[in-house]
């Protein structure tokens, strides 16, 4: 009998990392070989997190350096990393590597000199990843580039309705918790400043956007805002229809889905359906006052929007079930 | 030397009416004589905050029964009431009277009956009321609706902007705190469902797209959502110009105000800076991928939004300063 | 080859109510027979939750009256119910009983006069309910009390140190998410109250300080707190030893719990680590300025301080590991 | 006539030197000539907030240095830096100096190397300083230390009751709003950190004790708590009475105050009604379990824990009225 396949995460420190540590810990087909981390390489797993040592878990390496994470010939690497850190790399030769970060989700090199403020150093490879959206691209590869949590929520309440909709009238505004801002310590990150407040930002010039396009084919306008929540996101999505049921089209295409649900008419999404879980819901209403549909998804930022989807991905690529080691039934309250 | 002018609350109890009872005692051209509360009537001020008491305020009367406060031939009352409560009164035949509920803003008694969900009881004395929002309605009169926290920021964003932008471009996302809600007991409004989420409610129906529509002459399409915070509303407004600079409109139309600030460009709405005052920022964005502008208003729901703007209607009608009484400087963190 | 045991929940549609039913679908060993709810019944499962219905769990009954939940005939019935409705309760005559309210904790029936503000009805059936807080009670039984959420993290904090500390030294200040007070509307519980705030409440008077003494065999000074927090209960519990090392003792008793982990020196509990987890943790500190040890102790008061315990209970009951269909791994930020 | 004082604050960018500077631009009896910063110097005071161009305050100047700023000849300056940065310097010569770090606060320099972490470097200095709490410090002076929000709120609830509790009982355990935690950018003010979360910290060990110990005569064990909310401060002090009632001492000590009120029998303090002002509430609570007392006091950590007590400390030296240019009356909701 086969062994499972080993794995190996690159930046396991940051938010993404810890939650794919998390949920590769838990996942009954996969087995962790190495942790990286630039800056815990050397120190135990728990320095991390004091429950790592628990329930027998004691098979969890220390840390290594990310550079002996990414040689460690596994069969899966998860690349955890900024997106300026993660365009440098040269993948593994062999084995499944998930790219959380942005560094590989754009076909067009130039785009990453606008959007994300740097030369892409290795624009020739940019061809060979698969844009790894489960649910709305078909097929897998090698190297798959995990979508970024504003594009998953945005992309599964439109893509669906491409060319059932006016592509000028999609106004996209999404709110995202905190961990979405990443572990970086930054004047807009302090408790200080994201207490009480709401905080719009890279209004209208959001890097998630050019990938959006990439799937639907135009570009959407798109307002992100920062909650004062630690988990969840939610986007709210409105648009004009072409004619087109737009309701009908999205039921159709999650009915066989287990992560992504329609909810029944009426219903908005909640967060706190979808945080903590690897699934997204949405919520489909129609303007009284206008001729306009409001789509709205709400997710995990670190569960479908991240760690979640990049599991998801790496089940498809080994055939095993869709939501193998995936958190779907959530928590209630 | 003529004595101040005095004043009744209605209501004085609910959010609205705490905050309009907090900013009279602290008004140096008004003098308060009645306080009126249906749950408190007979028990004195401080059973509902026990600082009422400090700082020689040993004036502020005992609560009285609504009706009492109605009738206390005061020079100014404020209609503090849900939207039906106020909606059924016959206003005190003199005085100044500012109606902070929703029952007097629109002129059609028909709206009542599809969005507010009662038929307007008194519907021919509607004529008889100003829409009360000082930077953009000339002139007043006796009878003031004091408009929608929601409908202030929108318009505070929008009405500058009318015949230079397509109507049907227009999509409003707004976000308020909690205290929006109102003190009424809801599953809504529970902390439990309220923390760590983030609630689109009403969405495209809710009732102060009609007092928008009236301003502006074409309805919005609008989508409210609850903030986990607890004051403090953010109005994220997206429009495609028909040609002219939008930015330079709304500069030109607040550069005479004490209250609204439009802020350089780059610079977001923080709802820090408007929390606790009575003024409201205004945020002008150009999307980077579209062709669309992005204008973001930000207000206290409780300041600018509502007991705030009810003094300005009220310095308006006595012709005091604009901002007396009012809080502008804010709290700085 | 036997079946699983079936389970009845009586009063499933309240937090605890609602993550019991979520452990008990993800439970391998437990059959879901019965969810009553008195607000719910007729309606089906997904009134409560839109998840409900995902992933082939349509064998989820319809919610039925609480009455008929009692009467399922269940081999374990939970009672999820107020302090007042489960002590009225004649409970089913065979199968394993949970009461996760206070009704049964206490032996002497005075107590529920005093603190809990009724007369216990049927005070001649304390004496059959033993107190199921498995890593401090030895043994079990067919009738089970599950402790309170605040109880127990003082006394995983407090009982193994007892007989080394001083009675009247122990001051016990305690914070709770706020579904800890339930999902009843009350003005404490509105939004608008507990955002930017924190309430102590019950000061000197909690319900939950008898059945800790009961335990304790002393009386502790207890200071309860709601935090603007969903969920999680942090205990600070200040105490003079009378000699021995009280981290040694806390070492010792919980060094083979799976379920509650003493932390390194230095290290802190943290709500994040046993959020939406039926794991407890504990931290221990010598005071600095004073001969006094300070000892935290922090959980989910969903999870070890109500749902998961439950479920710990009946595993224990069962024979069933006492991990089984526990929430282990937590989520790691 | 005389001119009003002039002030300086050196350290106008932190969260006690905004406070500051907004209370000033307040305060009817001052001028500010100078604000110091070392990351702003050189720009306008807009950079630091864009409402400081607002209301004709075209007189507020552009940051300059901080030794600019001390150097400015004001008759009052405001040292709103770090505890080290503070006590390196040498105070204006003249003038009123208020330092709002802990670097005078102590008269034994051997205190700042075992608790703040550094050896005075001017410890011939402390002497000069007086303590200015002015509800319990008598008499004033030119050089003024003042105190931390922690020891503010803990010796307003207990310096009155000195001589009549037991020292070796008193335990406080208190929680702070994130802006006591400052502006600088660390791991555990990372918002991502403190959503969803209270963290207790320096447990036992707290810098804030020695001062406490000071003014009290005995130590107190504390515990301080980082609370997810933005600013407020609430400590809750538990004491053994040696007889007095402790409830009566407070009350005659605060009878005349017009910024420390205690609270009727049964009421708590709140947050919500000290948030943004200079004042703090105390609730005085009998142990219904044990012969202990509970006294809670709540105030704005950077008000009456910082800020506003540095502008009270400051009416007093120049025979002010001791409230002027305070925030009393609060905000209601």
């Amino acid at each position: 009998m086969h062994s499972m396949p080993s794995v190996s995460i690159v930046g396991a420190a940051g938010y993404t990392g810890q939650e794919t540590l998390d949920r590769v810990l838990a996942h009954p087909q996969l087995e962790l070989v190495a942790v990286g981390s630039s800056s815990l390489a050397g120190r135990p797993a728990t320095a991390l997190d004091p429950r790592l040592n628990r329930n027998g878990t004691s098979q969890v390496p220390v840390f290594v350096a990310n550079d002996a994470a990414l040689a460690a010939g596994a069969d899966v690497t998860f690349l955890c990393l900024s997106h300026e850190e993660a365009a440098a790399l040269e993948p593994p030769a062999e084995g499944v590597v998930v790219d959380l970060s942005g560094a590989h989700r754009l076909h067009d090199p130039s785009q990453y000199e606008r959007w994300y403020g740097f030369t892409h150093p290795r624009p020739g490879d940019l061809a060979q990843w698969v844009y790894g959206l489960p649910e709305l691209v078909e097929g897998t590869g090698r190297l798959i580039a995990n979508p970024g949590c504003y594009a998953t929520a945005t992309l599964l309440a439109l893509a669906p309705l491409k060319g059932a909709i006016e592509p000028g009238s999609v106004v996209v505004d999404a709110k995202s918790g905190m961990t979405g801002a990443g572990r970086t310590l930054k004047p807009s990150t302090h408790a200080g400043f994201v207490l009480e407040n709401v905080s719009p930002y890279k209004v209208g010039e959001h890097q998630h956007v050019p990938e959006i396009a990439q799937l639907l084919g135009f570009p959407v306008s798109f307002t992100p805002h920062l909650l004062p929540v630690r988990r969840g996101l939610i986007a709210t999505c409105n648009v004009r229809s072409t004619g087109p049921d737009l309701r009908a089209l999205l039921e159709r295409a999650y009915a066989a889905s287990e992560v992504v649900t329609v909810l029944p008419e009426g219903v908005a999404p909640e967060l706190s359906r979808v945080q903590h879980t690897d699934t997204a819901e949405i919520g489909v209403f129609t303007d009284r006052f206008t001729d306009r549909t409001i789509v709205i998804c709400a997710e995990d930022n670190l569960g479908k929007g991240a760690a979640g989807q990049a599991i998801q991905n790496v089940n498809r690529a080994f055939g095993f079930g869709d939501t193998t080691g995936l958190r779907l039934p959530g928590v209630l309250v």
